[in-house]
């Protein structure tokens, strides 16, 4: 330990070159020339820093231990010697400045009235470069829509004249107690929209007893976010398959290490053996980089691709059933599956004996025009009860994508669901408001479970049962013949009575 | 009652504070110092009035008897001086000078062809308090615009020569007669539109043999509704259960006068255990008063929600099946429950053995998502007809929500509705036009009626049959898959034959 | 007949107020003061004419008879010495002069490629009155567009490799042939488009072997259209209930006079009992005459309401069933019914021994709201075949509305009608280029059929069968669920690439 | 052969005349005097070029010996001696200046990320007359954007967990390989758009193991075509029925040289007997020559109909079923039938014994309101599987029309189609990038298909099975109900919380 070498930035500004490429991260120099073709975001970009301090741009888009991983040991040559960097004054950008401005014209956090205010704020307040990873989704966004559209095509059907003076909205999500009937589900890279990232969650997590799941990749680590814990506040981890087969040791070290330190459910992403193609993520690196770029011959199609694909490179799409036997014998943890989209896996799920399943298409990132995972619940616990399988208080289901209203939540749970997962509403909300935002967005949803519980005639979780919802209509998927626009362009609409011009 | 203490109003001002703060609202003075923190429109807005004359604040959104009701006798401190208060001269606000012109500019009232132009009209000419209180509805709105929407998916089957030579659509409800089958449902709140308030209905209700229910809370006080009837005139007395458990013999009492007074139907609520969340009322309360504050930490999101929260804090979220007996016991008048949802509610309340059920949804305003009266007719009468329940002429089935034209109504008896009530577009006429703008949405229904019922082939209510409609659409709740925006936008419309460049 | 009276234009002059009020009509004076108050379309607009010569305000909107079958002979005062009237040189106004501007800069006829193109040519060369008239339909003109887009949910089913050669689109009409499988249905006051009104479509239908069907209220009379006619021209007559039961010696003067002129159909309108509300052309009124006019008190909304009021006064709402035998004995002319909308209604013509039905909606101008004919087509095929009444030789289903395509006939062809009527769009065709727009329309029509029916694979008429279309979303009645503002408002669309900025 | 006579420019010249018309196409000279009267695109545009050089405007809407076929011998007069005509300086038009402006603006083509991409840039590079005959369809274009929406009306069950580390998804088309399961399916006159035409499609379908489709209206020859082709590469024929009837012989010929130069397979168009309206085209026509033209009496629809008329005189529309065993007996290619659009003639096909059917609309240019290759797919697998004549794996069923996505490729696979063919896609990429913007598009598709068939769980095409998909909606043919306009125009929406005036 006490060997450490030592180096100087004009060391370091020595090897600045394709043939020999170093970079500083962290106070720590490594050797990445031979790492510059495997990298997933390409080699240019790491160039642009070789023989430089690569921190600030390698922060936010890689979890901490990246570079660690995937350097062999005799590539950390070393710390560097703080005192021989030259400090960079960064100049602010015009567009700096424009957000910086609008940040500080944002709507005062009281007139936030619902989740659809926080994405509206973070479209404006968000650098470009984090709104596109953020919101994108995968080819024509028809999936990322049709999740939150799907609950409009749930109905209620309320009782009345049940005396609903205190209604109870609380639950248990695998036996942990939750204030609320649904839990911060993982998003990636909060430090592209919020300078303490998903620290943000963490703490309302803890006043407001909400349990959050922990990304794998998550901008800040996951100690980090352990050690900023409450007392006896209960997170989830939700677990990237990327390690699995190449590294046993290391899934292993990995998840006994979250096990110790208190995670309460594993929850492994079973929906995403590649990153999806995020055209809104894949135009922004144009934008920047390559606009006046000649066309290229021959370029393949896969290199920069944005943010996504940046850090996706290690994704293992080998994983599969059989390797669930071994995830059970590593850890005690419930094991939750992130991902089913049939009632056939479900079945399998149930099977190989994990305790859970969310149904998911990872807030439409993944496969285009699959269906939303509160249409699969209906499918799901059809074909499980067709087995016996449903209900059993031993196997939760979660539906996660497009919830906006504490009133999605109830009819979720109305067709099944335990608790369901909400990703985005709280991510932007602390991009546009940091922690108090994402309070103020827990409050909203509490304040519209205590009205429509009542409304609904439910007072407690258990009392939401299917016959309070309608929900014929859910499987249809409609689309319009196209119109006739001669016809339209032809008709006349009617109008309203007209005022007179009135003198203002 | 000869010992009442008059006080100055220099004495009123110098309780001008959190600590000891009295108001004057219509001529007497109160001690609200304790009450600060229970009232639901919060302590600010009084305080704003601490020590002065807060009627005319007070006055559109309270009912007449909020305060004495609210306040113990103690804190009845006597009645003000007259002689010792300054007169205020008010400045007319630019918004209000706006308004004025808007409203000498408004369309003559006969070229008001249908409901939807008395709210077009409305929309500007009415405060924008007043607007967004009156058309704001729960969460997404959504409710509020399918109750009008469903009128759409139920299509006419129209029969032919027969002789229409003379057509009637005058009927009875709850055994009195009415001109239209329609009734003037219960809105609150009128003077925030209209000096006179729900008066205007009365007086117009009374020319045209229409029948006006009562709301609770509306501007105008029951007995000075009652006291402008013409002789014979009939009311209904819509019924907030906001008394019921708190005090019996309060509830008791008021509705034993409204029997005295001659009101032929009580129509309780049963829809609104707590009020909805609407966002349009909302938002005007932040813009009015916020615009400029500062994000506030830890503030609880109930503070604030507009008028229609401030109106709302006295209603018993524990009115219960149980508590219909005694309704009974206490009256003679037809006992209605407004608000049921679902077949199996509308069994109970014929069970409950009351005189009919209105299938509401509150016009959109209580649970969003819930489904609208017309749908929900077919359900229930469908339910009642297995149980043997219906037909029962001692048992009327009324629909309110969304009709604005008398075709709608049509759908509605057609499908069982013996009458459907009306709300909104009376009340946007009366605040556009005052009583001759009701008396022209009264003559338009009327003449709609004579010229629907020919164009149908029904002489009579009675012959209005379900055969005349076509309804198999009616639960269908179609929701567009998300659109191909890339193709969209890629494809070019056709377009019509092109003019030459005219020389105009 | 020598002794007509001779009256000067200042005799006539002298009888110019509401006590005594004499006009001129065609060169004859009437003495209308007692027929003020009965005038449909209310006293003030003849009052404008008192005293004057009324002719050129009369003659658009009037049937060439009407005056003289309403007043009684003593009212015929005599004839006006025409020396004695002044030439009123009538000024142009702005908006005819910007008409006549539009009028020339019309597109050449042979850029108008369909039926679509004559009605956006229209929409701008008619006079405002007119086109509001002829456009117009009722309530919320949802019926009108639903003729239209009924076409739309039924879809082809093609048969390929089938020797097309030749086609023959040509069919017979009761017993009449036919050169397309369409006619020209009535439409009225052709004069308020076209100085030649309904001419326009006689010369035409005899250049290309298509029958039309004459108005009742047709702005030509009966006699000078048949007396424009080629010979062996076929013409049928829509016949409006108006005089039925208050004269039938007028009637039966009026059809046999038909007969022997050559009359081939006579088709009863049965759906007009009384003339639906027209907004569009109700608001005409009001802009032209009433904008500046102040709230009314307590007047009747029956008055003013636009041209189609105007001219329905002496409709006869009694007509029934009963009538129809008198009918049939007054008349060897094949009777069809015109305006039959249910499957009940067909099977009740049927049995009243008619040769034919025609399921029409009056082209959206009577009960809004109700189905298409194509719609109905279905149901009433299926409840004739029901009772062995269908197919059957001698009874013709016929089909009008919202026709534009020959593939719209196709479909209704294939679905069992006989023939459809187009109206509307020849309507349009005469008013925007006269005889030579019918013409054309008729060409693109017959251009159309060839097309179509090579590539349906249907050589004739009779080879058009049921199985080559798919009509099974053909009742479906669709509308979307209230969008969430929200959500669509916060969400960014995906756009294309884009280009960079060009050097034009 | 030696014997060729030689004339000069000055000798045409003098043959300008409707009496004597020369004209040099390609350095030789035709008397086209006796053809201008069946000159499908009219005689006035020959005429234009009357003792002229045509080539220039003959080439790109004229396949290559369109003037050699259908001119008898006597009327090829000789070469023309190149020396003796003055060269043209062409002037360059603004409109021409404005496209290559565009041209030079056009995104980078890594830029380019989807087909719709494509789509955009040839919008905005092509000349006028090329886009619309491209992108037009027939009559409202219904089917052509059907074609495109009946894919979202499929939607994705995906499973989970399977080791898709690899993954493949080349295929074979009637037994030959493909590197993709999808074809480059024919489409006309690729010279309008892209000076090197087909052979843009053809040198990229080479290098990325791609089969093309040749078609009979391709701009390039057939022999041009085949002679730039690599080793082994593989092409298919699209033969257009135009010559069939009319001379059996060239029409064998024509066919055995295609099978000589080594074509794997002959798709005979089924559905189009006659070229469909296609009002975009049309329009052009217009646009450029007649915009000022007088209104012409009489004169006949089917003149000056665009380009697609213009090429299509020579169809033959009595190609039928008893043509098939005489195609059979002429060829050992396979031969698939290109059209079909029913199960009924899908059986036909079947006993015909031919190797294979598209299901295809022609992209929307025949029939209009003819339903999807998609939709008619799941009618013919049921139709076929009930007569035990599905599977077969001699018999292959493709689709093709509105293809985008690798997704909708694995959808109709999954729905029971071996390949689908992708026609304007490939057409706009070469006209926007030549050559490299094929290879960019098939480098798009195999992006998509690893992705997609990861996401789907599928590692090879044999995996794709029916219960992948959930086509429940695909035959519903969605019409909305007219909008309640006034309703919607009175209705305020709800708007998101809005921020203060920003200091920019």
């Amino acid at each position: 330990m006490s060997d450490v070498r030592v180096l100087t930035a004009s060391e370091v500004a020595a090897h600045a070159s394709r043939e020999s490429c170093w970079i500083i991260v962290h106070g720590k120099v490594y050797d990445v020339t031979d790492f510059l073709d495997e990298h997933p975001g390409g080699s240019k970009i790491i160039l642009k820093y070789a023989g430089k301090d690569a921190t600030e741009a390698y922060e936010p888009i890689h979890p901490p231990d990246a570079i660690t991983t995937n350097l062999p040991p005799s590539k950390h040559l070393g710390v560097i010697d703080a005192s021989t960097l030259v400090k960079v004054v960064k100049e602010v950008t015009e567009d700096e400045k424009r957000r910086q401005a609008l940040m500080a014209a944002r709507p005062p956090l009281d007139n936030i009235l619902n989740m659809h205010d926080f994405e509206s704020v973070a479209k404006m307040v968000l650098p470009e470069k984090a709104w596109a990873y953020y919101s994108s989704a995968s080819d024509d966004e028809i999936t990322l829509r049709e999740n939150r559209l799907a609950y409009q095509r749930v109905w209620f059907r309320p009782r009345i004249l049940r005396d609903v003076s205190s209604v109870d909205w609380s639950t248990t999500i695998l036996g942990q107690k939750s204030s609320l009937p649904l839990y911060i589900s993982a998003t990636a890279l909060g430090k592209l929209g919020h300078p303490d990232g998903e620290l943000c969650l963490t703490k309302a997590a803890a006043n407001y007893g909400v349990i959050q799941m922990i990304a794998t990749l998550a901008s800040c680590s996951f100690d980090d976010i352990i050690d900023a814990a409450a007392p006896g506040q209960t997170f989830f981890l939700q677990f990237h398959t990327r390690y699995v087969n190449r590294d046993r040791e290391i899934t292993k070290k990995y998840v006994q290490h979250a096990e110790r330190r208190g995670v309460k459910g594993l929850f492994i992403t079973v929906d995403a053996p590649q990153l999806g193609r995020r055209e809104k993520d894949m135009r922004m690196k144009f934008v920047d980089d390559d606009a006046g770029a000649e066309v290229q011959k021959g370029q393949d199609v896969k290199k920069d691709q944005g943010v996504a694909r940046a850090i996706s490179s290690f994704i293992d799409p080998s994983l599969s059933w059989k390797d669930i036997p071994w995830f059970k014998s590593i850890t005690k943890m419930p094991i939750i599956l992130k991902g089913i989209a049939t009632g056939e896996d479900a079945i399998l799920a149930y099977e190989a004996g994990v305790q859970g399943i969310v149904l998911s298409n990872h807030g439409g990132r993944q496969l285009d025009t699959a269906r939303s995972g509160l249409e699969v619940l209906v499918e799901v616990t059809t074909a499980l009860r067709k087995r016996g399988y449903f209900p059993d208080p031993k196997f939760e289901i979660y539906v996660d994508g497009g919830v906006r209203r504490a009133s999605d939540v109830l009819k979720a749970i109305a067709l099944g669901a335990k608790a369901v997962g909400v990703g985005r509403p709280f991510l932007y909300a602390f991009c546009s408001y940091g922690q108090e935002g994402v309070e103020r967005a827990i409050q909203l949803f509490r304040d519209e479970f205590e009205m429509n519980m009542r409304l609904l005639g439910a007072r407690t979780i258990d009392e939401i049962v299917p016959e309070m919802v309608d929900a014929s209509s859910l499987s249809s998927h409609t689309v319009l013949t196209p119109d006739d626009k001669l016809f339209s362009e032809a008709y006349q609409p009617l109008s309203l009575a007209k005022f007179r011009e009135a003198k203002l």
